[in-house]
């Protein structure tokens, strides 16, 4: 056989695949057939296959998976556009979200409601047996320390595995540097009061994870919106232009895995932002949360890897892939951790010396590292078909987000869609979502909705997203 | 035998007791021989016995314990007087006590340091057996329910529990009412941002526990104190003054065994300080942290039993007497439910479920009472031991108060000694106290200090108070 008649083979035996999930008899997440069978199948040999395969993946249609074989990805070609954001920074004086946050979350309480709402793990994800064996070992073996009074920042050996896999981020954090806390959620709080006072205005992402915009509210902090690529996270030159302008206290911010974007900034724009920010005597509490959830490539460096006059104020924990009741995050606040350390002991004096224990014997056994490998493409694939259920039942003029890791998609309902009816409406029928004003201090993103790619996908899930495509 | 001669009896057996326990050959905590055995030994009839015991009872030198005899008590005719007070309110701007505090925690969490610094209770005096075991059982009963995202205010079986408890201290909560907290010290925190906003003035103890002390200095709130009476706690006169005269957003108190002073407020003036707040439109932020210590007598009432206003915001927690290192502490906060619970939300989001289900269970079973006799008992006894100690060993001009509930003793040194200066010199020798100035936002009671009584007493802790009398 000739260079060109092969061409035209495997060219062949990609088309017929392609067709094949064009029509949605291959969905996204299904197996593709194996490379023997087809090339028996077609009457071709397993090399031409191998090349019509290669050829799918190129064109974002299949996907390798080591030791597997190929898998169907979310149809790129026939997804709408990437949702817009905006160009300017705006800021604002007041926040109101916590009421909606309330009933996101009290949704997401309730296994009768579909879960597209809080950004919650399906516990079918979880390490849970493994966790709980864990602590069971711990009650039996260290009861009296695992129940005494503890005043120290943190358990030693947590402190200690945390130390260890700041390398997989690019940084190498003393033991001594890390305070565990009550989640990720404490540790930027206690970061936000260590930096700021009352009416002192935060740069922070637009959209925002609605969490960190209750914080200020609460805190009586007011918020300047700085734009955010899609893709890329946050306008350096939008920031730039308001340090310039006025007093900023402090930039929060998720350089990996943004939440609701999943964008992710290249190492060069966080050592920028770093920088930039230094420059300007600017504080970066940077939240990390999803920076271990990458759908592709090596660990994504965190921010903090750039720091070097002790100005980033890295927060982290285990609640999204580990142990969301367990409550244990951790912050490493550079030159502000004395002041963290006193606002954690003035408001909640430690974090149970138990779940630290637990954590640090996960980390320890080497389970977190496979697990991780699980749920990167678990993640992976439920945010692809989420991808594809919205592309294929949501109305024109419907534009979907693009996530570089994490569990939640930023989604941009036709212009006109009220995104808060939308909730009252979807509650109704069981099915809870995030609403895009709750992502701004100034209450846009009216027409966006946040969906959480948390869990396996399933008939119900495509039902609900059916349903909601039927309320829009 | 007349009553004369009979009288003459009792009193001589009487007598002969009081001198051996005054010549220290019956110690506090010693029984007392048997009723028969000094019938048999003296010559006289039992009943004879038991009217001496009664009137050695009745003058403070033995008390009868429910089947299992008489024991010497703290020998309170030989004992100094009560530290004393300030009849004065004084107002402050600013506290800095953190770094004090810092230094007197950490030595909590060394075990070479002789433990009378910080409020901890001895290891052996909780019932760490048994409460692991309950948390292993729900690992493995209830794997899925402890490690998952529960965005609810608390556990409902918690929930419950704590409402049938308030039962014990003259309420009637409603299980909706309470929230979970990471240990009192959350609640009070989160209590107090619910009622003011920095710059605010709050009404607190004289002298009052450095917690709350640090809370107002890190939420930039001044503080107007309150003198406390050693036996019967806030002084009402004083506090009315005051109200009459200033803006004052909340006021912060334990009417049950104040830290350090051991005091308790009367019902009436529970019912008075309650009403005459409410009358001011002033929130009341009650610890009743210690309300279960009792030493004498039934549990006594929260000034929260005579709330009608919603006006009271009552915390407590179960650090003190089943797990200190679970972080499990509760507010029902009154009006102010919905607040409290929206700061909870931003800053810590929720309390780890399996605690909470933990420390239910425990309740549910009827342990916690059982444990809570045999606690007072010793917390009661050490106390004495303590007082005994101090009474025999401090240098003339000491004075030593009377806690009626708890395990802190707070002590009057001679006019002119330091205690922060005691503190290095007695942490030099692996001692650690709790200086009086940490108990008072203006620094006050320089030449005070609060001695820790949770652990039993031993040889250590006698050595111990011997060398700090040295070291005065």
């Amino acid at each position: 056989m000739g260079g060109d008649h092969t061409g035209f083979l495997y060219q062949a035996v990609s088309g017929k695949i392609a067709g094949l999930i064009d029509q949605g008899v291959l969905r996204p997440g299904d197996r593709v057939p194996s490379v023997r069978r087809i090339s028996a199948q077609e009457g071709v040999s397993v090399s031409t296959t191998l090349q019509a395969y290669t050829l799918l993946e190129s064109r974002g249609y299949i996907e390798a998976r080591p030791q597997s074989g190929f898998y169907v990805r979310a149809r790129l070609a026939a997804q709408p556009p990437e949702p817009r954001g905006s160009n300017q920074a705006r800021q604002t004086t007041r926040v109101g979200i916590s009421s909606l946050m309330s009933r996101i979350l009290l949704a997401a309480s309730d296994p009768a409601v579909v879960p597209l709402g809080a950004a919650c793990p399906a516990p079918e994800l979880l390490p849970i047996r493994r966790i709980s064996h864990i602590m069971a070992g711990l009650l039996r073996r260290a009861g009296n320390e695992t129940n005494a009074y503890t005043f120290l920042p943190g358990n030693r050996e947590f402190q200690r595995q945390i130390a260890r896999r700041s390398l997989d981020w690019g940084g190498r954090l003393d033991p001594d540097e890390i305070l565990a806390t009550s989640g990720a959620t404490e540790a930027m709080h206690l970061c936000l009061r260590a930096v700021t006072r009352p009416g002192d205005m935060v740069a922070v992402e637009s959209p925002a994870f609605f969490g960190i915009l209750l914080q200020l509210e609460t805190l009586g902090l007011k918020a300047v919106e700085i734009p955010c690529h899609p893709q890329h996270g946050l306008r350096l030159d939008v920031l730039h232009d308001v340090l310039r302008k006025q007093r900023v206290s402090a930039c929060v911010a998720s350089p990996n895995f943004s939440n609701p974007l999943g964008s992710c900034m290249s190492d060069d724009a966080k050592r920028e932002l770093v920088e930039m920010l230094a420059g300007h005597g600017v504080p970066l509490i940077e939240d990390d949360l999803y920076g271990d959830i990458q759908f592709d490539g090596p660990r994504p460096r965190a921010a903090k890897a750039f720091d070097r006059a002790g100005m980033v104020l890295l927060c982290s924990s285990f609640s999204k892939l580990v142990a969301p009741g367990y409550r244990v995050g951790w912050t490493a606040a550079g030159r502000f951790q004395a002041r963290v350390q006193t606002l954690k002991m003035s408001s909640t004096m430690v974090t149970p010396s138990l779940m630290q224990m637990a954590i640090a014997e996960y980390l320890e056994s080497g389970s977190y590292d496979r697990h991780l490998r699980r749920v990167r493409a678990a993640f992976k694939l439920q945010t692809e078909q989420m991808i594809a259920a919205v592309s294929e039942h949501f109305p024109a003029g419907t534009r979907v987000g693009r996530p570089r890791g994490g569990f939640v998609l930023w989604v941009e309902l036709p212009s006109g869609s009220d995104a808060l009816d939308l909730l009252d409406r979807a509650l109704a029928k069981g099915i809870s979502i995030s609403p895009g004003r709750m992502f701004s201090p100034r209450q846009r993103y009216e027409n966006y909705v946040r969906l959480s790619c948390g869990y396996p996908w399933s008939p119900r899930l495509d039902q609900a997203v059916r349903t909601l495509a039927t309320l829009i």
